[in-house]
């Protein structure tokens, strides 16, 4: 489960989380599957399409790029979230982001929406819509049409199409990405089924994130987005730059309701539990997406502690998390406290270099400012590792923030020096 | 002379900027040099130390970094100058930045500012000191004493020895940048003489930029220190994040007041001649600094106007110069627009697609945020030079900003996966 391996206290319900990509096919009363429509036109059999549909009608949540563009299936999603009570599904393409596309694009989104409710005898306006792909060129509506008919005929829950629509949201991911989370409540086993896809390199991230996340709880539609943007501020949020979003990030939750429990801010516990779900979910997710970047060979997790605010401890964490210097040195699996340091400095957040801790997983590097060069050869075991955790203990405060990031690699700039 | 090819309109005197690596030579009662003190212990030949004297005492200025970790020797020019009245010049080493070296860090560049100034028979703490290099290991005093012995002994204004002094401030840079600005004021000639160190790929910088600035002008500290701030925000801070300088960045201006005119809010046609002057030359070193960029294939000028603001404007033009994502497509020739306004987007200050016109030199691609698709061919050819410009015109408002970038490679990744 990557990093995500502290306790959970506050749990009263055994949360197990599973490593499953086919988990959208494991929530009660969920349909799924992903096609192949030639969404790109070359020709080939790669997924491209993929729908979910719930039985039942859905509370939906959703969570929107911040970016001034916003590709016009957000512009769309984020619509119909606002004039519609309940939901019954999304379709979602790859290989073409529908954005800078203008009003058709716009006349495309919203078409993809109501094909795919007419298609699955849903009511109108019941699917929300997604894209992620190359910008600025027109959705091919001639093969996405029958793609989103095809896919409508074959919606099920066999595990194989769930794999298949955690396929089909995928660009240049290597692998699909999926975490299923059950726990109990009064006795009832609840489900948050959840699948995601991103690449580029997270931070700066402009490559498209998506995630997808279906429950079985019972809940009103605007606590449950509160509690989305809530697991997704702790998560997603945390590996990638505030305000530098790609123009599709998409996180959509539908819930259908059909547990026993209705949850409320009445079931304080169980509210709780939910959220502590919802939480660890996005966070298994988001640690698959950093650790799927493109070309990355490593995944580091930046702790900032003893800052004088969160905020201030985020703004540090970003700075080491982004700095080109920091992450060419952990590709090259050289302990360099000096960019770690130089990096955290330009947060510019009042660092005092005499108060600095800094730690390579539990070695430390720096105390009180001061080298401990004793250790270099412990740090160096630490950072040619896959994985590993940086600490720093700011020592002005009580703020504290956690960012996953990633190395930079020749292989990244060699993968995007063109489309 | 770069980009920097528009004529000077406000110039009474006929300003001449000339790419002179010897330029700290050849300013009037200045003597300077350059020599080799081994200060990174691996006993070759690299020049490592420089001194400039100044024969009559000067008024000063300096802009430093704003990183909150601040190496020992930007503290202690920070105090000189503060406390001083007039200086004789400065000592600078590479190879080593004297940063995070606490207390000892701080006497040894106090040392070092002390010797220069005795060796030059000048009075105590008339010398300013900077540093370059390694982070976090102590200075070789050792070696650097009987350096800064050398190196006063040495002093001349020879080209040669002008030579000397800026090949000595170098690191990563792959060669010395210099430029010497005349100009007349009532039938006097005036001069700057300029020498800078740079690499690190500048966006986002934490490789020390240092520029050092001699001139015949006659001015109060004052002064000179608001003409060198303006200057330094036109030039060095267009190549460079706010917030994201290094731990030793550092600009030193001395002026020797030789000049028979003094130049004063009284007499505005010669202030502003000087402004221009400055700014020009401080704009010359900067392009030099980008050019010399680690491993870089490709300078980028990204113009952008229209903004609200001329804040906003800069704000999109540094998403975009430090976007992974587009200078990796630079670096392939590829005229992405879609990833430049992604860029632009996350920059978030209110840009509206529909609005947006972007030029790749004078080649529209897009119009009102309609894609130009039939000028790709000639997009491919501008982005295909090692020099272009871009320009984003946001259609909002008037304010503008110029941001000077350059392309990712694999190379620089691969020079700086260890130190």
């Amino acid at each position: 489960m990557g990093f995500s391996n502290q306790p959970v206290n506050s749990m009263s319900g055994n949360l197990i989380l599973e490593n499953d990509i086919a988990a959208a096919a494991k929530v009660d009363r969920f349909n799924v599957n992903g096609v192949s429509c030639d969404v790109r036109n070359k020709g080939d059999d790669r997924l491209d399409l993929c729908m979910v549909h719930s039985i039942s009608s859905c509370t939906a949540a959703g969570v929107f790029t911040k970016n001034d563009v916003q590709a016009a299936p957000v512009s769309i999603s984020r619509q119909l979230l606002a004039k519609g009570d309940t939901f019954h599904g999304f379709v979602c393409n790859s290989g073409n982001a529908n954005a800078c596309t203008g009003e058709q694009g716009l006349r495309d989104a919203e078409a993809m929406s109501l094909e795919a409710s007419r298609q699955a005898n849903a009511p109108a306006r019941s699917f929300l819509v997604c894209s992620t792909g190359r910008i600025g060129e027109f959705l091919p509506m001639d093969r996405i049409v029958p793609g989103i008919q095809k896919c409508a005929g074959m919606l099920d829950s066999l595990p194989e199409s769930g794999e298949r629509a955690a396929q089909a949201i995928l660009t240049s991911d290597t692998r699909p990405k999926g975490c299923l989370a059950k726990w109990e409540m009064e006795g009832e086993e609840l489900t948050i089924g959840g699948f995601a896809k991103g690449a580029g390199m997270i931070e700066p991230n402009m490559a498209t994130m998506l995630a997808f996340l279906l429950t079985s709880v019972n809940i009103k539609q605007g606590l449950l987005q509160e509690v989305l943007a809530d697991a997704v501020e702790n998560s997603f949020n945390r590996i990638t730059i505030d305000g530098d979003m790609s123009t599709n990030d998409t996180v959509l939750l539908l819930a259908n309701g059909i547990s026993e429990n209705p949850i409320s801010e009445k079931t304080p516990q169980a509210l709780e539990d939910f959220r502590e779900a919802l939480g660890r979910t996005c966070l298994d997710l988001a640690e698959k997406v950093v650790a799927d970047g493109e070309r990355i060979t490593k995944v580091v997790r930046v702790e900032v502690e003893g800052a004088s605010s969160d905020a201030d401890a985020q703004k540090v964490g970003r700075c080491i998390g982004n700095s080109l210097l920091v992450k060419s040195s952990w590709y090259g699996a050289d302990p360099n406290w000096g960019r770690l340091v130089h990096a955290a400095g330009y947060a510019r957040v009042g660092l005092k270099m005499e108060k600095v801790d800094l730690y390579y997983q539990d070695v430390p590097a720096l105390l009180a400012g001061t080298p401990q060069t004793k250790n270099r050869t412990a740090w160096k075991a630490v950072v040619s590792k896959g994985r590993f955790t940086i600490r720093l203990n700011l020592n002005l405060g009580i703020g504290s923030c956690t960012i996953l990031s990633t190395d930079l690699t020749e292989g990244y700039v060699d993968f995007n020096k063109s489309e």
